[in-house]
C-alpha cells in the first residue's frame, strides 16, 4: 500500500444546526468523527478544516449538504448552497472552500441523496437497485437512488412538497408550509404536528387521531413513490419516524392505497434506516470515495 | 459499409388494439412502417414476423410494449407480457418469439418508457437529462428517463395510479379505476371523463367545469413529478391531451401548485410530444439500436 492509499477520506454532513465530520479509510469504516455547531460559514468551515487537518492527510472529501444546493457540474455555482434563508449561508461555496484548502477532489450532493446512497449500498436497501430515503423531521425531504445513482434531474427532488389527499372530515387545519400551506410537509412534519395538536406525535396517546392521519399522509407518499418512481425500498428516517407504531401504520396505509395493483408490489418495502443516525455521514464518505 | 451495417433495425410498438411495426437504418430514420390489429398472440406475432421478413435482413429488434411486462433481465420471464387481463396475452413471451424467429438481439421495455426515451433523445426533451412521458387516453401511464436511462426500479412506474387531491366541492364522482376508484386514472382518463360527463373533454364547451377539473388533476401529476423525480420535462400525450387549451391550463395549475418553490422551477417544462404519434415506435427503434 503506498502513501496515497493510506490517506483518508473526509466527510461532512452539513446540516442547518450542526456539521458532522468524519474521516474513514473507506465508506464502510469510520475512523473518527466530530460534531460542530452550524454558526457563520466563516467560523464553521474554519473549525471543520482545522479538525480535518489534525486527522492526517486527506485523499478526497465528500459533502452531503442541506439545501437548496447546486448540483450541476457545468454551473459556476456547483457545490454552493444557493438561496437558503439561513442567515449568511446563501451562496456559500462549500465544495470550493475545501477543494482549495486541501487540494483534493470533492464530491457533493444533498444530505438526503447522500443518505439514500448510503442506505442503498450499506444499509436497509442493500441489494435493491432503487431506493428513496425520506426524512420526516423539522421538514420533509427525500433523496432518490435509481440504478445506484443519486437522482438530480432539473436540480434535486423536494418530495416533501407534494400534495396529499386528506381523509374525509380532515379539514380544520390549513397546514404550515409557507409556500404551499397543506402540502405533505405542511401537514406531517414535526412542526406541523406540534402546531396542529400541541405536542409531538410520540407525546400523543396511541388512540389519538393524529397517528392515523400522519400515517395516512406518509402512506400516500410511499404509494406515490412506488407508483411514480418504481422505487423498491422507501427508507423513512427523521425525528417523527421515532414514534412507536408509526412505520407499521404507514405500511398498512400504503398497502391499502396500492391495493396490490402495482407490478413491483411484491418487492416494495417500507423500512427504518439500516444505518441509524449514520446514513448521512456514510453517504458523505461514499461521495468522497466516488470523487477520489 | 459491410453487410451487417446494412441490415435493418426492426421495431414494434405493441399496443392493446394495434401493433405498429417499423424498420429503420437508425432510430432517427424510419424506412417503412406497417400497422396490424392486436388479435391473438399467435396470429399477431406471425403477421408481424411475416412483415419483417419481407423487409430484409434485421440486425436487431426493439419492442416497446403494453404491460404489465417483466423488465428484469435476470428473470426467466424477461421480455414477457405478464398478468394482463387481455384474453390470451398473459405470459406471452414477446421478446423470445422474435429472438428465436430472427436470431437477433432484442431490446424490450414498456411502451411509455420507449416513448420517454424517444422524446428525450429526438423529441420535445432534446437536451434535457430527465424527462417523464405521460399518455392520457384509455388509461394514464407514464415512463421516466433519468440521466438518459429508462427507469425500471422494482418493475416500472405506473404513475396513473397515484392519488390526487380533489378541489373543494368535487365529491359527486367516485372514479372508475377498478383497483383504486378515484386515483388519477379513475378521474382523468378518457373513459373516466366520459363516465362522469357523458362526453369527451373536446366535446364539452370551454366553460364546462370538466376542463378545470381535469387540468387540476393533471397539473398535480406534473407538480408531483417535478417534486418527486426532479424531472425537467413532462411530455403529455394521448387522446385526452388533444383537447384544445388543456395543456395551457395544466401548466397554470402546476405552476400555481409549485408556487415557484422547487429548486428546478426555471427548467421545468410541460410540453406536447415533439414526435407526435411517432414517440412509441421511435422508442422501439432506439431499444433495437441499444440492443444491437
Amino acid at each position: 500500500m503506498n502513501t496515497a492509499d493510506m490517506a483518508l477520506l473526509g466527510a461532512i454532513e452539513a446540516g442547518g444546526t450542526k456539521f458532522v465530520l468524519a474521516v474513514g479509510s473507506s465508506s464502510s469504516e469510520i475512523l473518527a468523527r466530530h460534531v460542530i455547531p452550524t454558526l457563520t460559514p466563516d467560523a464553521t468551515l474554519a473549525a471543520a478544516a482545522e479538525w480535518f487537518a489534525a486527522q492526517g492527510k486527506l485523499r478526497a472529501l465528500g459533502i452531503a449538504s442541506f439545501g437548496p444546493v447546486e448540483l450541476d457540474r457545468a454551473s459556476p455555482q456547483w457545490g454552493h448552497i444557493t438561496n437558503t434563508p439561513k442567515p449568511g449561508w446563501a451562496n456559500c461555496d462549500l465544495a470550493g472552500y475545501f477543494a482549495d484548502r486541501f487540494g483534493v477532489a470533492v464530491g457533493f450532493d444533498t444530505d438526503v441523496n447522500g443518505a439514500a446512497l448510503a442506505e442503498s449500498r450499506h444499509g436497509a436497501g442493500k441489494g435493491a437497485s432503487s431506493l428513496a430515503y425520506v426524512t420526516v423531521g423539522t421538514g420533509i425531504g427525500g433523496g432518490l437512488v435509481l440504478d445506484n445513482t443519486p437522482v438530480h434531474g432539473a436540480a434535486h427532488p423536494e418530495l416533501g412538497h407534494i400534495y396529499v389527499r386528506r381523509p374525509t372530515g380532515d379539514s380544520g387545519f390549513a397546514g404550515i408550509c409557507p409556500h404551499h400551506g397543506d402540502c405533505l410537509e405542511g401537514l406531517a412534519s414535526g412542526p406541523a404536528i406540534k402546531a396542529r395538536w400541541g405536542a409531538s406525535l410520540s407525546e400523543l396517546p396511541a388512540d389519538h387521531e393524529a397517528h392515523g392521519m400522519v400515517a395516512y399522509y406518509l402512506g400516500q407518499l410511499c404509494h406515490s413513490l412506488f407508483a411514480m418512481t418504481a422505487a423498491e425500498v422507501a427508507v423513512l428516517g427523521g425525528g417523527v419516524m421515532k414514534t412507536p407504531g408509526l412505520i407499521e401504520r404507514i405500511r398498512e396505509c400504503s398497502a391499502e392505497l396500492g391495493a396490490g395493483y402495482l407490478p413491483g408490489t411484491a418487492r416494495h418495502r417500507i423500512v427504518a434506516p439500516g444505518l441509524g443516525e449514520d446514513s448521512g455521514i456514510t453517504g458523505a464518505l461514499m461521495l468522497a470515495e466516488d470523487a477520489g
